[in-house]
């Protein structure tokens, strides 16, 4: 067994990957570990793990924590794994991070849309980005990994293809998406309170999310040119889930819903977690919510010769917590897929 | 008072007329007819109106209906109308429909979207689109007015200042849209059951949807030029209401949001129903429920000089039930505002 | 127009009584007051209002409130009234409270189930339990209306008849309850946020909730002997209405449904808000949300001799805002019902 | 590998049931059987399961079930299953059924409840009632079992302490249940549809639910003597959980929370899936949903002398599907918690 340390446990993310290590047949949690809640049974906070996994929360003293782990998960406010992380790579633990500080090549896109200093700025050159159907290799020698957003996993993943195949403009595209409620983490803000929100619909951080530029950071990637996007995030009354549509112009007249599938078919053929799916099909939440799955769907909109893309994912599974793990398995060298092979749940 | 029958009225649009002229001080319901209920007090069908309108449902005969009311809403499907609504027509009453088949200016538009012949089309002539922001006088002189559909209402109305001013470029428009569960009538399909939708979020209709050529065909008329957009709706797990977030390329550099919020103001200076936000002040559903309100809420991203336009409104208010009380005020001649000035509930 | 001032107006009963009041036709808000938002626009905190209420919030000065105001409603905080309504009662003016600081007939009730002192007693001579169904002669006096709780208006109406004509054994009442989640005010705690209350369903309070010794002072007042209950109330991933359920064991062998149909309809004979279901009937929350109604359905169940009685409500409406309103209405010399006929939206 | 066969297995619970297999390390789903479907891969009904469970459905062949199967779980309509399951016990297989009809003692209960003639009554002295925390030796023999109700487990399991340690009377018992949705099955039913479940709630079955008799058979098996009871229950917004609270009037006077968490913690002390919580604490439908656990919580009226019960569990899970499995694992000798010990998904 893989002793396996989760720093800011007591999050939707952390609370995540705690509840999905249940399922590992590999790596054990040594520590949860949490400021508010040190010394409580993690059961106290997250009841449904009572007589499962009844753990007391440990505080951030590295020297312990570093006794009882060798790989470490990290789901913390920005400004608080300053202190952590070089802490952890320094004495030759291998971390992956849920935060944006280690997602981006130029430190200064960071700064740009996060509006603060990069202080870490030396680890960038360890970091790799968590995605492993694009980086699987990098990720499995890592030291640091970056786990991707919520919304870029949706979006690259479902882009891809048509990128990486040259097959659209790298011109008008746009990322039109909506998440479930617990993307915005275990918050008492009363804007994501139960009368604020259900029964609600709204965008938010029009043209101003931080997640675009990792995903133009990716696109751009794939496509081997700068990509500027419009990307537009929407607030669903669910408590998981997310699904993008994406819009792309296509440049060849002929193309067909049944070429592009043969084309992300091969393109994700050794993908377990991707699943293209037949022309007409669309995915919907329900069946990936829970699950490690992003399933995506492809149109072509013949009267405007655009595809039209819909991929979809749960923000704390593929998005989060389950992707996590899926980089932990790289990392540590065992199958891939361990662990997180369960479907989502659907009801 | 002004007596009106509602034909088709224990559907979920024929439900919020009848609800709604609850509150019309000059207008009262004086027959409300259902095929399937007919004989049985409205509110046994909608309990909620116990004792507020228990007025037994009629059956569909004419000669009794025309002695009974001047003006007719109907909200039926496409095939039944056919019987009533040319008959209603000679006899001189005054009709507003709620289906597709007066809605377009060219038969072969409904044809080819609605897979069917257009029986009526000597009736085009006559009909009005019944949408008052753009049409107020045709409508208060019309013999028969279609209803727009709820998207188009919350699409064309979002985008119309834009194209009238010819501030953006009329290719690569995409209006990415979502809508509440009654928006799909009241049925007992399984795919609008709650374990089927609820925590749930799917586009469909993925460049089919029939209201795309609605859609095009008023912003194509704004423009005064053909275009073709693409339209994709999803369905969100809420009740009621449509939020319609859409994207167009600006001609002008130097856009602001702060020029459009100007434009748009001028636009519908006079508009009761149409409120557009402060620039940063983006709409929300739970503000327009259960209203005739639309909200409007621009945006220019500037790395791609794109206008995002957010609008929103009840897609049982604004985009059917409330459009077509609106309506009725107008061929009434009296206040377009009468017995709909309530707010949203917003709880 | 009357004049009334709402103070606590940014709260969700001050929310529900602001937007309420825009259907009044006799009464005007010439006040809403918050200290928290106070200079504000009413419709920048609730935008569903914007063009309809967008009048400032104004500070808590009583001399200026009492110049603008001779009616007031206040929906504060326990220990903010007791600097407030003292002043108001003293300069003349009347009103309706929505605290639980004056709803006992007994300061120590108050004292042991709130576990604070009672500081306003000498106020408690003046106060009425605002139940115009049962004190409508004494409301349209008072100078001072404790407006009842939400659970104890849906449980005391729903089992007056049974008390007041002495048809079931005073032990053995058991009243079970579930509740939306406004219910709670307008919190921003995690509690109430969406991600925990979502897809869940709990008990809360078990054996001590506050509203207990509320519903045990009206029944017992009905039945004219002490009674105590057990009360069990539940938090419904809904926004609004409230729905109990109460078992009282019946004296009489040989009762029928149709028996206390007879019975609850002569009791409610006058009471338009009072809505008595036929025998095999029984209410639901969207019937009455969003309205002033109370639905009530009786079923006999014969193997036990035991009254089941589900009653249900709108907990802003006839639970807080709208039962305000219509002792409002009382105390104003208007009819009762004044502004409140509106039925639930049911969608 | 153990072969097992699923009839009916595209409603709800066989489609969890199905689910929950693929986590089973020595079952083998050898046969999916519906009628509706026969032929289309069992991923096209439930596309969560979409390269995970691809096999495609099969007819109702006894003959070819009889030789993939040993073991069946049957999810039928009640009468679609007597020609089905009289066959498979004949040939030697071993079912479990999750119809009411192996459910009760005597046959008459079935036919007076359920208004139909119990056509295979000769096969009752064989089954067993399948709830291993009661019956787990008889269960592990039989041929037969009778899956219980949802309701059933939750308040059987909740009062059984009380009961067999004669800690309560028997009269004036209680049952106030709720759940969610999915306990009415897949269903396009307009009464399930979203828009006339979602924001609602109410009681359904007053006086007369088809499970009161399974609860009272269970009751008064426990206390040795004949139990009636009141059972009420509600239908909440959920996907999946049920709630019940209990009410029962203790002996004695000087029973405290305490001692009864004691007496609770002592009769469940081998059963993994019940949890007792503690003192003060109560179950959340949250804590259970997606699990096979069921929470209870229990809570002493001491001012009435009453204990109030709180149990919450998963209707598809320990109410349904969960149990199923449990039943099993023991029908098949190897441990009861296999493929059953992942917690519930909270969020």
């Amino acid at each position: 067994m893989f002793n396996v340390a989760v720093i800011g446990a007591t999050g939707y993310v952390g609370a995540e990957i705690i509840r999905l290590l249940q399922y590992h047949p590999e790596i054990s949690v040594s520590c949860a570990v949490s400021r508010s809640f040190a010394g409580k049974p993690y059961s106290n906070i997250y009841p449904n793990l009572k007589n499962i996994f009844d753990m007391p929360l440990s505080e951030v003293d590295i020297d312990s924590l570093c006794e009882q782990a060798d790989f470490f998960i990290t789901a913390l406010p920005h400004d608080a794994s300053k202190d952590i992380i070089p802490e952890l790579i320094n004495r030759g633990k291998r971390v992956i991070d849920h935060s944006a500080v280690f997602r981006f090549r130029k430190k200064q896109t960071f700064e740009e849309w996060y509006g603060t200093v990069h202080e870490m700025d030396d680890l960038l050159k360890l970091s790799v980005y968590g995605l492993p159907e694009l980086y699987r290799g990098s990720i499995s020698q890592a030291a640091l990994v970056a786990n991707p957003g919520c919304y870029p996993t949706c979006a690259i993943l479902g882009i891809a293809p048509l990128l990486a195949n040259k097959l659209v403009y790298t011109t008008n595209i746009i990322v039109d998406a909506a998440s479930g409620i617990s993307g915005a983490g275990r918050k008492s803000d009363l804007a994501y309170s139960f009368c604020e929100t259900h029964e609600n619909f709204k965008a938010y951080g029009v043209t101003n999310h931080r997640h675009t530029p990792e995903i133009e950071q990716e696109l751009s990637s794939l496509a081997g040119e700068e990509i500027t996007i419009s990307f537009t995030p929407h607030l669903i009354p669910i408590k998981r889930g997310i699904l993008s549509t994406s819009y792309l112009n296509l440049k060849d007249n002929n193309m067909t819903p049944d070429k592009l599938y043969k084309i992300y078919s091969e393109f994700y053929k050794n993908e377990f977690f991707v699943r293209v799916l037949e022309p007409g099909v669309f995915p919907e939440i329900k069946n990936v919510a829970g699950s490690n799955f992003i399933d995506i769907g492809i149109a072509v909109d013949k009267r405007v010769n655009r595809a039209v893309v819909v991929s979809a994912l749960d923000n704390l599974g593929k998005g989060a917590a389950g992707q996590a793990i899926q980089c932990l398995n790289l990392m540590l060298g065992i199958d891939e897929k361990t662990g997180l092979t369960h479907p989502a749940t659907y009801l």
